[in-house]
C-alpha cells in the first residue's frame, strides 16, 4: 500500500450490507482494516449503525479504533456502550489515548470507568487527565522505559526482555539517577552495540532535550522540528520523567494548529468539517459571517457620510473598490506573514518593532508605486489631474495603513494572550476599508472645487 | 533545555566579537551550539562574516550545520569554499542532506564535488539527485538497514554490531527476500526479544506500508499522519528498497506545505521571510499585489458602467462595500475550507460535487438570512422599500456566487494539476466583487423608476 486507503468503495459496500441488515458482514469487513481506516469508515456511519458495528469488535480492536475516532464519536459510543464493556475497552488503550477519551466524558462516567480498572492503570490515566489538553502533559504517553544509570548494558537488555514494552516506547530509553531524575537518554542501538559490562551511565547521551509537563504543545512541535527529534521526554518540576511526546503526535498537532490559523484568518469556525451536516454548518458559518456584518456596515456608513461628495463627483465611485481592495489585499499579506511567523516562532516578543518597521517600509514603497499608477489611471481615464492626485494619495495612505494594521493587530492579540489569528482578518480589512474610503472621499470633499467642473 | 534556544542574546555577543574582529571567539562560541541553533545564528550574519566563521569549523560540524542552513546560504557557502574543503564537508554529510545541497549548485560544481568523493557515496548521492525534490525519493535518506528474511535473530544482531549504523536508520529494520524485494519490517525491539535462532522472516511484520520513489511528499505526510508511523520505507518499481522517509522530515514538509497554502491564499510570495531585506521584499510583494491590480480595476470598471444609476440613486453607494465585503468573506470561507480539505486529503477527486452542493446549500441559507437583514436595513435606513429589495437580492445573489466560486476555483485548479491555493483568493474575491456590484447596480438600473423619487 503506497497511498492512504480510499474508503469510498468500502463505504458503498458497507452501505449495501447495512441495507440488507447484514451487520456481521460489516463487522468482519471493517475489522480487517487498519484501525485508522476503520475509524474513517465508521465516521461516515449514522449513530445506530456506528454503535451496532463498533459494539461487536473485540475489546483490543475496539480500543485501537476508539483512539482514532474524533471526540464526537468517542462520546457517542462511550454513552451507548454498557459501562462494563467501556471499561474493558479503556483497559486495552494506551494511557494517553484513554485519557483523551475520558476527558470528553461526564465526571461520574469517568469515575465509574476508572473504578473498574486496575489501580496502576487508573492512576496513570488520572495523572494524565490532570494536565491541560494542549500541553506536553496532555499530549504525552506515560508509557516510557527508564533505566538506572548504574545498570550494565546487559542488565538493561535483560530488563527489556522481561518487560516486553510496547513498540512505541522502546526507541528512546531514558536514564534516571538514584533520585529518579532524568540524567540522559540512550538508544536501544547504543545498548545493543555496547560491551555487556559497561554501565548505562557511560553509554548514555547526557544532553537530552526535555519538555516540562506544562510546556505548550506548539513549543513541543517547535523543539521537535528544530532539532529533528522523534521523541521528547516530559519531566515535572523535580525533573522526574513522567512521559514522552512522540513525532507522530506532533504531526497531528502541527496539522491542527496550521488548520486553526488558516480557519481563523478566513473567519471560519474551528471545527468546521466538509462532512458536517448542512444545517449545522450553515448555522455556524452564519455566526462567523455575522461578526463581519457590523464591520461591513461600518464601512458602508463611512461611505454614506460622504454622500454629498459622491453625488457631485460620481467618477470617484469606481475607485472605491480599487483603493479598498488593494488595501485589503496588502493588509492580509502582512497579517498572514506575521501570524505564520509567530506560529513558527520566527517572530518573538521583542522582534515586533523590527517587523513593524520592515512592513511599514514595504508599505511606503508599494504605496508610492501603486499610488503613482492609480493616479495616472485616474488622470487618463477621467481626464482630471486633481482626481488622479486624490485617488493616488488615497491609495498611498491605504497601502501604509494596511501593513500597520496587519502587524499591530496580531502582535496586540499576542500581547493580550489571544490567538493572533483570531478575527484579525476582519479587523485588518475593516481598517483598510475605513481608511481607504475616508481618504478617498474625505480628500475629495476637501478638494471638491477642483473635481467638479 | 525545554525551549527552542533564544538566539538573540547570542547574536548580540557574536556581533560585539565580530566588531572586535575576534573571529576565533565567534567560532568557538557558535561551535558549542546544536547545529540547528548554529544555523539559526549564522543565518543572521552577513556574507563575509558567515564565510569567515563557517570555514573554520571542522568538516564534521560544518556538515551538520550546512544541512540545517537554507538553500540560499548553502549556495553562498558552497561558492565561497575551496573545492577540496567543500568535498570534505559533503563527504561528512548524510547522503540526503548532501543531495539537497548539491541540487542547488551548478552542474560543473556538482560534478567536481562528486568526483572527489568515494565511488559508493558519489553513487548514493547521484541516485538521490535524480528524484524530484518534492517526492519520496527527494525526501528520503538512503541509509537504511536491510536484513535477509533467512537470517536468524542472532545473525541480524551480530550484523548490526559490525555495521554500527547511524542512529536514525536503526529504528526500523527492513527485511528483503532473495530477490532483494521488500517483504517486511522488523523492529530492533522484536529482534532483541526474539529467541536467538528464530529467523527474521518469522519475526517480521509482513504488513509494511511503503512509498514509491515518485510518491508526492504530501501523500507521504498523509500516510505517516494517518497511520501514526515514525518512518516509511521507499521502494522502486521492482519493490527494491531504496531509502526511508522519517517523521522528522515529514514535520518539515507539513509545516512548509501549510505555510505555502496560507501564503498562496494571502497572495504572498512563497519564500517570503521576515528576515529578508526591505528592497527585496518590497519588489516581490509588489509583484504579487500587481496581480491584484487588474482585478481591482475590473471591479472599478464594472462599477463605472453604472455611473448613470449611482448618480441618480446615491443611496446605493454605501451598500456597495457591504454587499461586496460580505460576499468576499463568504467566498474566502469556502475557499479556505476546500483548499485545506484538499491538502489534508479529506476531499478527493469525486467528492467535488458533494462539497459543491453542500457549500451552495450553506450559501442559499446564509444568503436568505443576510439578504433579509440587509433588505430591512436598507428599507429602514433609506426609507425606500424597493431599495431594500434591491440590496437584499444583491446580497442573496452574492452569497450564492461566493461558495460557487470558492468551491469551483480550487477544484478546477486541482483538476488542471495546479496548486488549488494559487491565486485562488484573488479570483474568488474578483467574482464576488463583480457579482455584487453587477447585481446591486444592475438591479437598481432595471428598477430605477421605483428608486428615484
Amino acid at each position: 500500500m503506497t497511498k492512504v486507503l480510499d474508503i469510498r468503495p468500502l463505504l458503498d459496500e458497507v452501505q449495501s450490507l447495512l441495507d440488507n441488515n447484514d451487520i456481521d458482514a460489516v463487522v468482519e469487513l471493517i475489522a480487517s482494516l487498519h484501525p485508522a481506516d476503520s475509524a474513517a469508515v465508521l465516521y461516515e456511519l449514522e449513530g445506530d449503525a456506528l454503535y451496532a458495528v463498533f459494539s461487536r469488535f473485540d475489546p483490543e480492536y475496539s480500543a485501537a479504533v476508539l483512539a482514532e475516532l474524533d471526540a464526537e464519536n468517542q462520546v457517542e459510543l462511550a454513552n451507548s456502550l454498557p459501562p462494563a464493556q467501556l471499561s474493558d475497552i479503556i483497559a486495552q488503550m494506551e494511557p494517553d489515548d484513554a485519557a483523551d477519551v475520558l476527558s470528553e466524558l461526564e465526571p461520574e462516567q469517568v469515575e465509574a470507568t476508572l473504578a473498574a480498572l486496575p489501580d496502576a492503570e487508573s492512576d496513570d490515566i488520572q495523572q494524565l487527565l490532570a494536565h491541560e489538553e494542549d500541553s506536553a502533559g496532555g499530549l504525552m504517553t506515560s508509557s516510557v522505559i527508564t533505566l538506572r544509570d548504574q545498570m550494565t548494558a546487559q542488565q538493561a537488555i535483560d530488563m527489556l526482555r522481561t518487560l516486553r514494552p510496547e513498540e512505541e516506547s522502546i526507541y528512546y530509553l531514558f536514564v534516571v539517577d538514584a533520585g529518579e531524575r532524568l540524567v540522559g537518554v540512550v538508544s536501544l542501538r547504543a545498548l545493543v552495540m555496547a560491551p555487556a559490562h559497561q554501565t548505562v551511565g557511560t553509554i548514555m547521551d547526557p544532553n537530552v532535550l526535555t519538555a516540562h509537563v506544562d510546556t505548550d504543545q506548539e513549543e513541543c512541535a517547535r523543539l521537535l522540528a528544530r532539532y529533528d527529534l522523534l521523541a521528547l521526554p516530559v519531566v515535572d518540576d523535580e525533573r522526574h520523567i513522567v512521559g514522552m511526546v512522540t513525532a507522530d503526535d506532533i504531526i497531528d498537532v502541527i496539522e491542527e494548529e496550521a488548520t486553526e490559523d488558516m480557519y481563523r484568518l478566513a473567519n471560519l469556525p474551528q471545527d468546521e468539517d466538509v462532512e458536517d451536516s448542512l444545517l449545522r454548518s450553515s448555522r455556524r458559518r452564519l455566526f462567523w459571517l455575522l461578526l463581519n456584518l457590523p464591520t461591513a456596515i461600518l464601512a458602508g456608513w463611512v461611505v454614506s457620510r460622504f454622500d454629498g461628495t459622491t453625488a457631485k463627483v460620481i467618477a470617484l465611485v469606481p475607485f472605491m473598490p480599487i483603493v479598498a481592495g488593494m488595501g485589503g489585499n496588502a493588509g492580509i499579506q502582512t497579517l498572514t506573514l506575521i501570524v505564520r511567523s509567530l506560529a513558527l516562532g520566527e517572530v518573538q516578543r521583542g522582534d515586533g518593532l523590527r517587523a513593524l518597521a520592515r512592513e511599514m517600509g514595504i508599505g511606503v514603497i508599494n504605496g508610492l508605486a501603486f499610488g503613482a499608477v492609480i493616479a495616472l489611471l485616474g488622470f487618463l481615464w477621467k481626464g482630471n489631474l486633481m482626481l488622479g492626485v486624490v485617488v493616488g494619495t488615497a491609495m498611498l495612505a491605504n497601502l501604509i495603513a494596511a501593513p500597520l494594521a496587519g502587524t499591530l493587530v496580531p502582535l496586540t492579540l499576542k500581547l493580550l494572550r489571544v490567538d493572533p489569528a483570531l478575527a484579525s482578518g476582519v479587523i485588518v480589512t475593516t481598517v483598510t476599508d475605513v481608511t481607504g474610503y475616508t481618504c478617498l472621499l474625505g480628500l475629495a470633499t476637501l478638494l471638491i472645487s477642483y473635481l467638479v467642473r
